[in-house]
């Protein structure tokens, strides 16, 4: 149970309804999931969220299933139960397979044990990555695809 | 400074020897990093890490570069900065552009908000997301090309 | 279910009993929480903890809804389901409105975001706040009300 | 040193030198950090995270100090030191003083110890915490001031 | 619900089977938990997980119950139900007491506290702890019994 | 540089001073850490810490390193700098070996990767971890020499 009633449709007012309808036509589905009926009682916090997750989440130089991969590993990394299985369903709609997801979570857990063992024993950064950032390639125009 | 002394290959045992060698014909450099020098203390720890990384970050299910995108991105959600460095470095060497790290680490950041505000009411998971477990695909033979 | 089991009043020693009696008088309440039921089985862990949050949540220069808050913001930060169900029952019952809870986990989220922003791109401290730090105030009597 | 190149105004494209414009007017100082000047090289990314902030910051059912203490709090659990520095200094500016820094670093000390006494043992939830959630108080209008 | 199907004996490849008749061989039991069954539908993470936890956890410089309370202080700090309970039944089995298990969790959460004190006021390192790091004292070799 | 000033012997108010005397004491050296000095401005919080820190790393059910490497494996699961350092001299003065250190990071690092694994994958918990806790050992006169 929630700290915060999940609102159903009739219970949103006409700003977060709004923003539901959006959701809905951009999704291309009916469901809208309980964490944006939580939100619905801030219209405004509905509303910045939903608008950011999807100018983020959209193609850009990652593509759609690239960016959800790495959406799941950071909620894996931070534990949150509904932000894994919301968003491993995600990403097996957008095409992940089984093997995808064994591999995914096989990189988090490799890389979460090399952090630790490199924060753990305070290993100094290599003047090899200092040096290492190239020139600013600009602005956003330079997006090539992924 | 760490807190073990970062070894140079002259104060290497023999089998930390090995294993250096294994990793500078497997990435075809002379460079190894401080990461693997400070481990080299121990040499059965430093071959178990090695062989592990190794064995992940082999393109599968995933081509390397989704592999060294998602680590970084664990990275950033764990605060290492060693790690953030190298694998950063390790994702340009890969092919990231810098758009694209703009758009990963856009991506950690909305799902590091999304994962507090879920966790943070408590909402529970919807049964859509329940009952969306496909079943299992069999073992690894049945893993595509990315 | 817990690791150790949750004490009923009948199963607590002397000493245990002491601070539950001391809980009660200080909260004005009968009921004493799971927290405190599994920490009785260690008197002395049981004794240093409820002093410690006493102490902690007493009005200084935070007031104690304030203080509630913040309890609560750190609690979703670290995903403790427990504590954030405790605590924001007790910040309810200091007068948190519905609305202030929306906003406060909206700031956890917003800070959780940019913290992850930061930290993913290595963002150099500027000059500007290293030099901001006042002189020391001097001592816990320097304390005006909130 | 950052992993994106810390941008000068010079080194700014129009859509990110209108963010920084905005950021201006809106602190009424010149000073803009390192923060946005890593973001600017992606100005949707730039832009939404102002924005973002902007809102959130906003007072309303909180008032303006009390969200940055709590986003200082949120960086202190998360470990962010460029956060920590920037919030702490902003904290200073809407009149935080040095007694109630110390009084928030207090709390988010206990809560993060609680929340580990809790989550360590795994206690259950009690059914009074369950049962605590009030009737939603409805849209964003109800927000009184804080 | 995991969001891989939990794998039966009679699900397991020849080569996930070879691996379930080891852990059943080194722990003497017929009991295999549900981790193994979850990884065992990728054989590779699977047998590299159970010989590399087989590793780490034998007995060497430190002794089994040492490694096991250090496990589970671990998986107390990262918010893992799953490890958290696994792990404090393994501690058990080797002996930990209920008293140390208090103790435990104690430290735990006294350590958590302190991190963030530490951490959220910035506080610098002495020079005292950058000089205290010892020679190396070698290969592994050297290892003398804990 | 500490968002709070380093204070020096000569700043202490009596109530810190009385504190720092109790530190030398208990530990037996005229050296007392940064950490103490920062939070020396606020001498309730100083001197609870103290006390509690006191408490809970004095030798019980557990003998003193345990506790000491318990430590430095929960700050560098927490990822705090400070405490590692200063708490990886102590677990050194305490009688840790290099070996040891080394294969306490082994043991963080391995938990941290499976917490991962089972977290990332929701790994349900085995009926039988649920039912493997021991009745209640009682009060904490009954614990026995580590």
């Amino acid at each position: 149970m929630s700290t915060v009633k999940i609102l159903d449709d009739a219970d949103l007012s006409p700003a977060a309804a709004a923003v539901f309808a959006d959701i809905r036509a951009t999704r291309k589905t009916e469901f809208v999931g309980n964490f944006w009926r939580g939100l619905a009682h801030d219209p405004v916090l509905l509303k910045r969220t939903w608008e950011s997750v999807k100018e983020v989440m959209t193609p850009g130089a990652l593509d759609a299933l690239t960016k959800e991969l790495i959406y799941v590993a950071v909620s894996m990394a931070n534990g949150c139960e509904y932000c894994i299985r919301s968003h491993t369903a995600a990403a097996r709609a957008k095409g992940m397979s089984q093997a995808q997801l064994l591999e995914l979570v096989a990189v988090v857990g490799m890389a979460s044990e090399t952090n630790r063992l490199a924060t753990g024993l305070l290993i100094p950064v290599d003047e090899a990555f200092l040096e290492s950032r190239p020139e600013p390639a600009g602005d956003r125009t330079d997006r090539g695809p992924a």
